[in-house]
């Protein structure tokens, strides 16, 4: 491709609207543009990694079995009421009716569509595994789009749905999943881990995300500095330190805490250790009141509470409702005396001995407070936040955390959606069996977008090889130059001919552009082909991930190349 | 693929619902399935057809110096209120809006969008031609969606938009265009023409239909049996015999002519040709009554017709309208004596001598009337249907019709789109100008049930090698005897080794069903594995176009098979 007629309209200023640096650089780089808020163009550079990172998910779909086909992205609302999803999906889901009235929707995903139509397909275990993949656009009305790729309107997604006789059949599925992801991943050129997420349906492990590290990432992920464990910080597991207290518990009495409204406010004041305090958290949980208990120095995770509730919403309670259900303000709730009010705790709360707390009474707090003796938990979960420096609770080693853009996820879902949309089979003694199900998704533009996370510095992108959109860029230092357009355009059409991937820049611009452009664009690497080192016989190439710049000789310059884009 | 693994459900029965073969036959091969009235599911073997179809697309478009690109499905309303089109599109523009109440609609196509992009990049004449196309789905809200994918509410589409400096520009990428499409649908493996297509903004030879060849096809195309004129029905030229007649103007006179109401009774009641005869029609033109006036023997061509009025609606007017302007019946219309209506007549109505036509009077009719002596025509056009037999509009030489498919269509837009959306450059001098543009569609699904259209049996599909889903079916005769599984899973490796696409009927099925299911899928080759042949060292071989069978030495059946996919 010569330069002069690419549509890749490079920025040199970076747009207002663009809070991250996948955003910011795939518009500077002419990649993308907004059509409108959280729908975008693909321009021809961004399309070329799309059809990259494409090509490599179908062929690791494929080598797994996986068969693709292309359902609908306008769906019936009919297949959605049958799932009851019509009705509890929200304002994300991007309805539309027809000239005749008929409700549909974009498809945000396909599980719907799809087990209706294999439910009616097929009939025999003989037909089972079915594993069925599509790559297309998908739909999801946010209230407020951003992020540019990584939170549109308008994306396209990866999705295979798997169809098993039985649970030992959807985690042999589950398992080549993983392992397919992990290939699509590695050979995209990206540093990720899968860690191990949220599945309300089933539990357990029973989810994977796989996230590509990158500073900037939404998601925070703890992983262990030893072993295998990996999982999104909203479902990250606690090691339970048993080891009992020596300690006698000593008498409870009630002191006065003037101004301590933050456990360290009150820790200072008391002189004691944050870790022997008790906090108590009142939330509205649907329409109950729950009281929650955790060791002052710890976090609640709210996620891991909200699935222990098994509540639709979840929210700190206000303070008229504190006031209401204990006759005080919050910054001294305390367990002491509470009756008629739904208390849960964290692991670590029973454990404790000669706990402080709040009174229930305005700046007082309770000394020696003691579990069981002073106040009865009903409840007792895993519900605080891992952080970093803990130890494991797979290995007790020590835990780390990173940050990471989601890119895929694989779910096992079993019979949810088979036994609402009755996908069942006959199985080897004519009796009527749900299929198990599970489903997997990738992001393909958030994988792209990731990848520019990942990888960029302070000129532009630096794409890996294996999804960079061209491989060379050949730049002529001066275009006015015969002998050196002459012979960039040769080194063009010969690595053309070798089957590399070249930008010829024959653009009439200054060469200060023209690298500056190199650079933004993220081409791997660049031949400069200027008026001293050809006199010499010479190019220049530089390696955009190292910066390295190297003097080759004419002669060799083929090769080179290719050895480096090995 | 094994069969026993392959989601290719098919079906004994033709589906009630679907009217043409295309359909039939997708249904009964398990190939697309409904999810809504016109919209459908494409299931993995029809999906590896439309990936075919689209990687030929792409080779092509690629090699034309287009660029590929992927603008957005979601539309915002402001861009088609900006070209007008919002207003105007109808009921087949599928609009929804978002959860902020903000007007979309569903793309049927993307000149508006892309019209915007351009112009909103491209500032000079050095960045001058461009040419962007995609591959995404489409939609069109049909009042009555059917034929299976022929016409469809989504459905898939290539989109081809050509950015010119002026009309020369233009007419390089249109040929450049009209070149690509004769290489895509060659090399589909199927027969076609391209005929000239109306093209109500420009006019002249500025568009151009592609169709395949098939009888069902719901389009007529009048074509030269010796030239290369071909143009759809609706549009084609017609050629005017100006040779004099020989004949002396008679006296006019009204002969009483009961029960006469055709043209074929008039003139055998006064044994004259149907050449003699003047039909005169009564049409309703938007709000203007017109009388039409053509040869007896002659057809109008309503598009040809409503081009030249340059109306929105035009309709055969009410007999109240008739009765209302002229005081008669229809029937027995005539231009003789009529006032104040406008009287537009075909170009052969001005060569009349003694003709025979209406008297404006219940059971009578007009003889020896002569245009220009016995009234006047104000407007004289081609506005009659061409026809099999006529004389070709540019050899002379004899007509022929044929029916097809249109499955592409290239068009000159000119700068409809660049002067609505603001699309201008900066020409040599600093000019500004507006771009001049074209746009080129390929209908996939399209190309794919019309590639059915052309090529079927009674069996089924008898697909071109170039777009079948696989090339090859090994069919063991009995799936119980291990040497002929055996011998027939060998080969099916040997056959993947070399990249033959190849499918091994593992099923646990009869050999009828085996075989008919191969003739309905419609594989180019299907190897047969039966006992006897195996016991002397050979396999059947039937290509599934021509029926012929070969018995081939199992050592050769590789290099074999190879030749005949050449």
């Amino acid at each position: 491709m010569k330069a002069s007629q690419m549509f890749a309209p490079t920025l040199r200023e970076v747009p207002a609207e663009a809070e991250i640096v996948s955003h910011q650089l795939l518009m500077r780089a002419g990649m993308i543009r907004k059509t409108a808020a959280g729908v975008y163009t693909y321009m021809p550079l961004a399309w070329r990694v799309m059809k990259k990172i494409m090509d490599i998910i179908r062929e690791e779909m494929d080598a797994a079995g996986c068969q693709e086909l292309m359902l609908p992205i306008v769906h019936p609302a009919e297949l959605w009421q049958q799932s009851g999803r019509w009705q509890v999906y929200g304002d994300e889901l991007w309805r539309l009716h027809d000239r005749h009235g008929r409700d549909f929707c974009l498809g945000p995903t396909h599980e719907e569509v799809i087990t209706d139509l294999v439910g009616g397909e097929i009939k025999s275990y003989k037909q089972l595994p079915l594993r069925l993949y599509q790559i297309q656009n998908k739909y999801r009305d946010e209230r407020r789009p951003r992020f540019g790729l990584m939170r549109g309107r308008e994306f396209i997604m990866k999705d295979m749905y798997s169809f098993d006789r039985d649970l030992a059949g959807l985690d042999e599925s589950y398992r080549l999943m993983y392992q397919a992801y992990w290939n699509i991943f590695t050979r995209c050129g990206l540093g990720f881990r899968p860690v191990v997420a949220d599945n309300g349906a089933i539990g357990g492990d029973a989810s994977h995300e796989f996230m590509v590290l990158a500073e900037s990432g939404e998601a925070e992920i703890i992983y262990c500095s030893a072993c295998s464990y990996a999982a999104s910080v909203e479902i990250a597991r606690t090691y339970l330190d048993e080891t009992p207290k020596d300690e006698a518990p000593g008498e409870r009495e009630e002191v006065y805490t003037p101004d301590c409204k933050t456990i360290d406010d009150l820790a200072g004041f008391l002189r004691i250790s944050p870790e022997k305090t008790l906090k108590a958290l009142c939330y509205q949980a649907d329409d109950q009141f729950v009281l929650v208990l955790i060791r002052g120095d710890r976090k609640v995770n709210e996620i891991k509470l909200k699935n222990r509730l098994d509540c639709i919403s979840l929210e700190m309670a206000a303070d008229e409702q504190i006031q209401k259900h204990l006759g005080t303000a919050a910054g001294f709730v305390g367990p002491v005396g509470v009756k008629n009010i739904r208390i849960v705790a964290d692991r670590e709360v029973p454990l404790l001995v000669n706990a402080v707390c709040g009174a229930n009474k305005k700046d007082y707090h309770l000394m020696n407070v003691n579990p069981g003796r002073d106040f009865t938990i009903a409840e007792t979960w895993d519900i605080r936040l891992a952080e970093a420096g803990e130890a494991c609770p797979q290995c007790r080693e020590k835990l780390l955390s990173a940050r990471g853009v989601e890119v895929g996820q694989i779910f096992k879902l079993g019979t949810k959606y088979s036994k609402s949309m009755g996908a069942k089979y006959l199985d080897e003694n004519g009796k009527e069996q749900l299929m198990v199900m599970g489903c997997y998704g990738i992001g393909v533009g958030r994988t792209m977008a990731a990848a520019i996370e990942q990888n960029h510095d302070g000129d532009g992108i630096i794409w890996p090889v294996s999804i960079a959109p061209y491989h060379v860029v050949v730049v002529p230092v001066s275009d006015r130059e015969t002998d050196q357009m002459a012979a960039a355009e040769k080194i063009y059409q010969d690595l053309l001919v070798l089957g590399v991937e070249a930008v010829f820049d024959d653009r009439k611009e200054r060469p200060g552009v023209k690298f500056k452009d190199a650079d933004l664009i993220g081409y791997p690497l660049r031949i400069t082909v200027g008026a001293k080192a050809l006199a010499e016989g010479k190019v220049e190439v530089k390696i955009r991930a190292t910066g390295e710049v190297q003097h080759v000789d004419l002669e060799n310059v083929l090769s080179f190349i290719q050895d480096r884009l090995k």
